[in-house]
């Protein structure tokens, strides 16, 4: 593996490779008490984040310390560096200061590969665009993995804009590359344009879609899109597709509920089934750290060591 | 000692325990060439500042540094971070990260404690509101000490806007639990309401008050709130409260000059005191580090090692 | 030496020091997969940076790092701190947590001077107004040194705005007292008052003053300036003084092509002369690394080790 740009197109010897490395980093370095290994002693990781995202942001930071990098925050001014060719020379600029490896997290999608195609070092995609956020799903396939003991054929549900969401594309890729299979769900106006998989299915009735789930993985509703023509007011989706305290009263027992944050509590989900332990949410946040970690040494790891 | 969020309620033994590690740190490590223990090697240490504060938060992640700490500064984003229910959602997040402790500093008193409400990791207040600023009293003790070789029936003289200063109450508490007895001095729209103490002395009679100081602590003047009704101009506000060249010339030879910082030159404060051998301004940043030392040590600590 | 303020009135024998430190520091260190070395540790290294430039903080950052040292940003917040008085107030406050040095930009002229001059840890000036930029100047040194071998009587142009660039300020200097010959080329309304050198050329003919030159400098067009009265627009500009693809052709065989960075490809410089092998951009970039390095353990080092 030379870069992560997307979890579409990786074997799942690769996906079940860095999974088990996120495992054993997990139980090796992040709960423990010194979470200090050396193994990137003597790299450094560089964020070049040109879209906020500060949990994102700060979980690729505490992988690579916790790993024992170097890591450091390279702030994008404005509109200064949206520009393509710009971009491209800081990126360059920054392999030439000696960085080891360039996490990238971009609105448009495509920017992490098209920087790859230029760079020597490799490039982590920290989510681009409505293209895919791959370090999500992995954190996402830790998760279930754990609660579950494995990831075949479960029955996987994602509920919201699929349309524009890096986060669904990247489970879908991840989920069906381990042997599971996915459901779609949203409103119409939501729903993925020309996915043609025969373990995927579309579907707007969220509770049929649900009734059988093992894993139901709630996206964040973006209120700034809900203002556009034909889209669903707040209340509108809450009834029809939020995860409400009653509709998780009618799910499997042992689901695992997922949410990749932060939540709009009331909207897409209900606080209360953020309570309710069948939701992994914080687990999910802690895999997060870990996966990086998998992620990151996979890459530029290379020191014997824990 | 399970989180630092106010020096109201502490015993004389805990303030003595962190005053001394304070010092053991100070000598050990920060007056040292090599600033670099490994007592917090592997922890990780979050500053969570939603109110700006470039000196304590730079205090804070140097004192995490010279203990080995890693230390990640989240940045809060404006609005959306401030109302309660996200603000608990990132405190949860980041613990989740593993983060080991949570520096809090925010403009609406007592948030730091109800995040701890909620949080399984330790708290320490970096200022909140008009609450407290616990360790800018653990310093400004320090410094005291340092100076005179005990905290025991001190006469502290603290000038300015004691009603809106987190700072006021932090050091109110920490000289009486020491033994010491306080004066706090101020426009009358500027004293608090309601402080019965027998220890305790408000005045609005600069002159008569700083006359037997051992010392005096001159509070920053928030310039915002000069425009509002009933408050003195600067110029009035330097003749009556203002630490004037003229006024230092009355105090004691053996007289301890604080100032919190940044201060406002020739309104609360005069340059020419500044420079007085009497104040300990810079005395009092160097006090913080190792008081922030001695916090976080105490909180997260445990290797052995200097 | 005690600071790096400026390259004018630096001995030839300072220069070649620092040039060997940054030879040393880069094979062994910059260039090696564990860029870590333990000269720094437990130093203190403090950015200070006014004016934004986040190559340069960068540059600095990992250069502090790879030698081992903490390294802070600390954030000036606009205006508050950028009258005199309280920016004096600012360092001295940073000089008191023990920090070891200060690596200060601002965009007024001789700001980290004034500082120096109150401060007892040196600083390090990383670009102030149009006075001098000083590290710049030592990457070109050694990007150059290295291209040829030696800096001896060489001639180097350096076109642009003349006026207003600390890049020609330092590298002027820089390359006077190495023993070569500089030539300034620009418009007239761009070029400098009352430099006086034997060895100093100021011309506004481009073609005939990179005839023979072994180095050729192309500083960045501010298009700020653009608008000023009586300054050519892009067009004529990059038809008079622009470093084009044809212009390069012109350049002798073994010239050396040098930008500070970052380019306005098209104007100043053809992204096709970008990637002429003479161009050495982002060698410029990394030996900015490792003479960050040297001079950072020049100032502050002490430890033997790698």
């Amino acid at each position: 593996m030379n870069n992560l740009l997307a979890l579409e197109g990786l074997a799942k010897a690769d996906l079940e490779q860095l999974l088990e490395g996120a495992a054993r980093f997990r139980r090796d370095v992040v709960d423990t008490p010194v979470k200090k290994s050396a193994r990137l002693r003597g790299r450094a990781c560089v964020n070049l984040f040109f879209e906020a995202s500060t949990r994102t942001k700060t979980s690729f930071e505490l992988a690579g310390k916790y790993l024992g990098a170097d890591v450091i925050n390279f702030q994008s001014r404005g509109s200064s560096v949206e520009k393509g060719e710009t971009l491209y020379d800081t990126a360059l600029n920054v392999e030439a200061m000696a960085a080891d490896v360039l996490v990238v997290r971009h609105s448009a999608s495509g920017v992490p590969a098209e920087l790859q195609r230029h760079l020597d070092i490799p490039v982590v995609n920290a989510g681009d665009g409505h293209h895919e956020h791959p370090t999500q799903g992995l954190l996402d396939l830790k998760t279930v993995w754990d609660a579950k003991g494995h990831l075949d054929n479960l029955s996987v549900v994602i509920v919201g804009d699929i349309l524009h969401s890096r986060v669904a594309r990247s489970d879908l890729w991840g989920f069906l590359t381990m042997g599971s299979h996915v459901t779609l769900v949203g409103p119409p106006i939501m729903q993925p344009l020309g996915l043609v998989n025969e373990r995927v299915r579309v579907t707007s009735d969220m509770d049929a879609a649900i009734q059988d789930a093992d894993v139901v993985q709630v996206l964040r509703i973006q209120k700034e899109r809900q203002a556009m023509v034909g889209m669903p007011s707040e209340e509108e989706y809450r009834e029809r597709w939020g995860l409400t305290a009653a509709r998780a009263g009618a799910l499997r027992p042992d689901a695992v509920i997922l949410h990749p944050g932060p939540q709009n509590r009331g909207v897409e989900i209900d606080s209360l089934v953020m309570d309710d332990p069948r939701a992994k949410i914080l687990t999910q946040v802690r895999n997060g750290v870990a996966v990086r970690m998998a992620v990151l040494d996979q890459l530029i790891g290379g020191q014997d060591d824990n």
